[in-house]
């Protein structure tokens, strides 16, 4: 069974890429991760059109990663705020900052830094073996068959 | 300074996404992280028509993330494989497939693991905190001014 016959239907990288693999959506969820939550704002901080911003947004709320909440009823206006679902994509909204910071020639150094509440350190977050500790990268680790793979192939 | 009002035109999540926040581009990095290399290949797992593979291919060599390298002259055959600044994208894929694999609803769970050459385990790599070594996530961390922030202000 070689790895890189895994089968494509069954993929967890094309799962995530279906909901929110897009620029503009990526751009709304950095914003909902700083708690950026009204349509207006959405649309200066992004800069996406009006009707883009609109078809992200629902978008998002039909997958389940924001949910709406009225916040005025004349006229009538939503919030959106980032579900479990969405919250879940905190990973990989830090891993991208980490790759642009480093790789994206950005003149002033990156706009913001990150505080680990518990410890108070201001870190850069670390993607780590859970069974001994070390910090993994691509060369670090090894993809094998699957649950789905094993059973396609039986 | 409040951290919702940062430059964001000095965003690193932005910078990255300028260059992968694309559908096919992560189906493609995808692919070059499980070491497929050639176009035929390419087109037949990722399912991209051949024109948007090569325009995306293309930007991914001009952005330096993946680099040309001829294996045929007769008929004239190029390969593409990551180069340091794309094999730095792992944690983005990595990240992108825990999420894909928890919330995508993949019948038969996901098609591959992840082993740790180095300690032999078969894990989850987890985001943590290099401090003090704790698991994070949204809720644990704050986003401060950055340098570029501190910058702008004064």
């Amino acid at each position: 069974m070689d790895v890189r016959d895994f089968p494509r239907d069954a993929c967890a990288i094309a799962a995530a890429v279906v909901d929110i693999g897009d620029r503009w959506t990526l751009l709304v969820l950095r914003e909902a991760f700083f708690g950026v939550r009204r349509f207006e704002e959405l649309r200066r901080n992004t800069g996406a059109a009006r009707n883009i911003l609109t078809e992200r947004l629902n978008r998002l709320v039909d997958e389940g990663i924001l949910r709406r909440e009225r916040y005025s009823e004349h006229p009538p206006r939503d919030e959106y705020r980032l579900t479990e679902k969405g919250l879940d994509l905190y990973p990989v909204i830090v891993t991208l900052a980490q790759w642009g910071s480093k790789w994206g020639s950005l003149e002033l150094g990156p706009a913001v830094e990150l505080q680990h509440k518990s410890c108070g350190a201001v870190i850069q977050p670390a993607l780590t073996c859970p069974e001994c500790g070390e910090q993994i990268d691509a060369r670090s680790m090894r993809a094998l068959p699957g649950p789905a793979m094993r059973a396609r192939a039986s």
